[in-house]
């Protein structure tokens, strides 16, 4: 039997290879004839669901029932050809995974492909499939769409039933799918939804300036037409500044609130199991550990504080327009300490969506010195059709 | 070719399969015909050094010179057979690598062979070997030697040359060895401390109460009667509390100040790889690098209180007898939250060893439910050999 690496023609390492899963999708449909892969995160009947961990691996029966996601989309008439790497148990924004291996960013070899969904992205970014599922929780579709130049939503909170997904901080976490245009994101994105996406447009563009600030002045100069664009497009645009505070307050919160959710979710597997991570995930999880019931309450508290500022800022159904992230993909296998400023950097700009549950689509528009970067638009709760709509318009060349 | 594990019938999982290190015994020599093992800490010229981790192995090049203390061995006539398990770069206690396999006790097959030197207890105890090379930083040959019912020696520091040894702690590191009869002990020891072992008896024996206290009661019942058979075979005998503080305080400013001296070790090369490591050890390093310079301070005047302490109980030449480990070996896999009390209560007995420089030897006299436990010796700084023949001595059946 040929492993997903050798039927695919997988040059970059975006699939798992020890997983044969595979689903034929139903014969007609609205997605029939397409290809899509799914983050080995979601369960697929038959098959150990690995979580880019092997102690996870070994230490998990195979699963009995195929996740929702996957199963609407071969529903749809799409066929699952593979489970893809994803960062150890998703805890990772890079992409880097030392137990089964990093995928290749077919759009900047050399590169990180941004994680914790990096084989799905990969995957699309290269052409093996069509379309892919990932999931995101920190940043984990939202990263690795900016930095291997493709579509990527993270949809409102708990939009989509998350059931058979390998679940990571239940408060954050989400599905999300790639796609490399606008149109058949779309159309995924009208399975995933069980939605229509119709020509909508929203009130108002509301350029969060802080955040562009935050971004490399490359980015930001890279990404402005595109802002221009999409406030002529809307009608209607204004200028804030979102956190007073300044942003590393603003994602300090959800470190806090995530990160020990994510130790609550996983600890008793861990105590049980002494599972392997790499050093930086064990750090992660152990820094949650070590947080206190007052530093919970505060972060509680600023979380809240967020949530009414952007609930005020964008009552009116605006949306919020922000860089996906603040450069584009770092250079692969960086020192630790030399990864730690651009994580934290990272996170003042995807902390958004996670804090506020809003679905927040990353667009594919701009290069900087050949790399891609994503533009962001965080959309009003439950509004995620709206966002694809806008996409699916401004992917259309201007007269 | 052959794997170590084929050619030497390992059906203890207690070789590395990886390394096809083997040097044949010169022709003569104290130790010709003798066949030994290497904790794969330990240098040979042309293979990788593993230490127990594989991206420790995937970063590190092809050693250039042979370890001094296999070099003796071999010029001695021994012939090396292969290379053995380890810990995870040394850190652990109980012999668990998830990486390369955990040893098999041949004496305790279900529990723990000890660690750090795992594989080379094993082989001895197993008989694949006549003896082998292992290390001892917190205990790391005493406690798989009482856990295997082996004799194991922790040399006083700074006695042996260290060259080509993968360095876990300076302050604390030293070379060890077992073997499973007193005599061959003997003459390894004679070979590797350069030196003559010939008959000697220390001045004293004192019989330190609270770490018998601290022993489960049927450890320090099945030592008593060789505790007895000691005293009468030295001649003179006193009973003292080592630790008007508790044992505990005594071992805590070990686990500060190696643990500080194991992360300076490690610390650039973490950094640069975020390497893999069970849950268990990244956790031991943080725990390190989280300590203030009070803790440090602090942690240096209690150590040197214990020397005192030590000397002036010892001051005669008097040897301090304890039991190995307080218990039996643990069952394999135990959850990490019942693993943490027995550990914590393991350093208490080995950091007398590693807090006085002193030699310590452990002898295989005593078992437990059919389990195997030791009772240590702690010698005078630099007298290793006279804790050599006392064990020498004793193992002869008396009248």
């Amino acid at each position: 039997m040929t492993t997903p690496r050798e039927r695919l023609h997988d040059h970059l390492q975006a699939f798992c290879d020890d997983t044969e899963a595979f689903i034929a999708g139903a014969v007609d449909g609205p997605l029939a004839g397409l290809t899509f892969a799914a983050k080995d995160i979601f369960d697929v009947a038959g098959y150990v669901t690995g979580g880019g961990n092997p102690d996870w691996k070994a230490t998990h029966p195979a699963a009995t029932r195929t996740a929702w996601a996957v199963q609407v989309l071969v529903d749809a008439g799409a066929t699952m050809v593979g489970k893809t790497i994803t960062d150890e148990i998703t805890r990772g924004i890079l992409g880097e995974n030392p137990h089964d291996g990093t995928p290749i960013n077919p759009r900047a070899p050399g590169r990180v492909p941004g994680g914790s969904s990096s084989g799905s992205a990969a995957a699309v970014a290269g052409g093996l499939v069509d379309f892919a599922l990932g999931s995101d929780t920190g940043g984990s579709v939202r990263v690795p769409a900016s930095f291997c130049g493709l579509y990527g939503l993270r949809p409102t909170h708990g939009r989509m039933p998350l059931d058979g997904l390998l679940m990571q901080a239940p408060s954050y976490d989400t599905i999300g799918w790639f796609a490399r245009d606008a149109t058949l994101f779309a159309r995924v994105g009208a399975v995933l939804l069980q939605s229509q996406v119709v020509p909508a447009r929203p009130a108002r563009l509301v350029i969060a300036e802080d955040t562009f600030e935050l971004a490399d002045a490359a980015v930001a100069q890279a990404l402005r037409p595109w802002v221009e664009r999409l406030a002529a497009c809307i009608g209607s645009s204004t200028t804030v500044r979102l956190a007073p505070e300044g942003l590393a307050a603003w994602s300090e919160q959800q470190q806090v609130l995530q990160g020990c959710e994510a130790w609550d979710t996983a600890r008793d597997w861990i105590d049980q199991v002494n599972p392997r991570f790499s050093f930086e995930v064990t750090e992660r999880y152990l820094q949650a550990r070590a947080f206190t019931a007052a530093d919970i309450a505060a972060a509680q508290a600023r979380r809240d504080a967020i949530r009414q500022r952007l609930d005020t800022l964008l009552a009116d159904g605006a949306v919020l327009c922000l860089p996906t992230t603040p450069f584009p993909a770092l250079r692969r296998g960086e020192r630790l300490s030399l990864r730690r400023e651009p994580r934290a950097r990272i996170s003042m700009l995807t902390c958004l969506g996670g804090t506020t549950g809003r679905p927040q689509i990353t667009l594919p528009l701009a290069e900087v010195d050949g790399l891609p970067v994503g533009l962001s638009l965080l959309g009003a709760r439950g509004a995620d059709e709206v966002l694809l709509a806008l996409a699916r318009e401004l992917s259309v060349p201007s007269p």
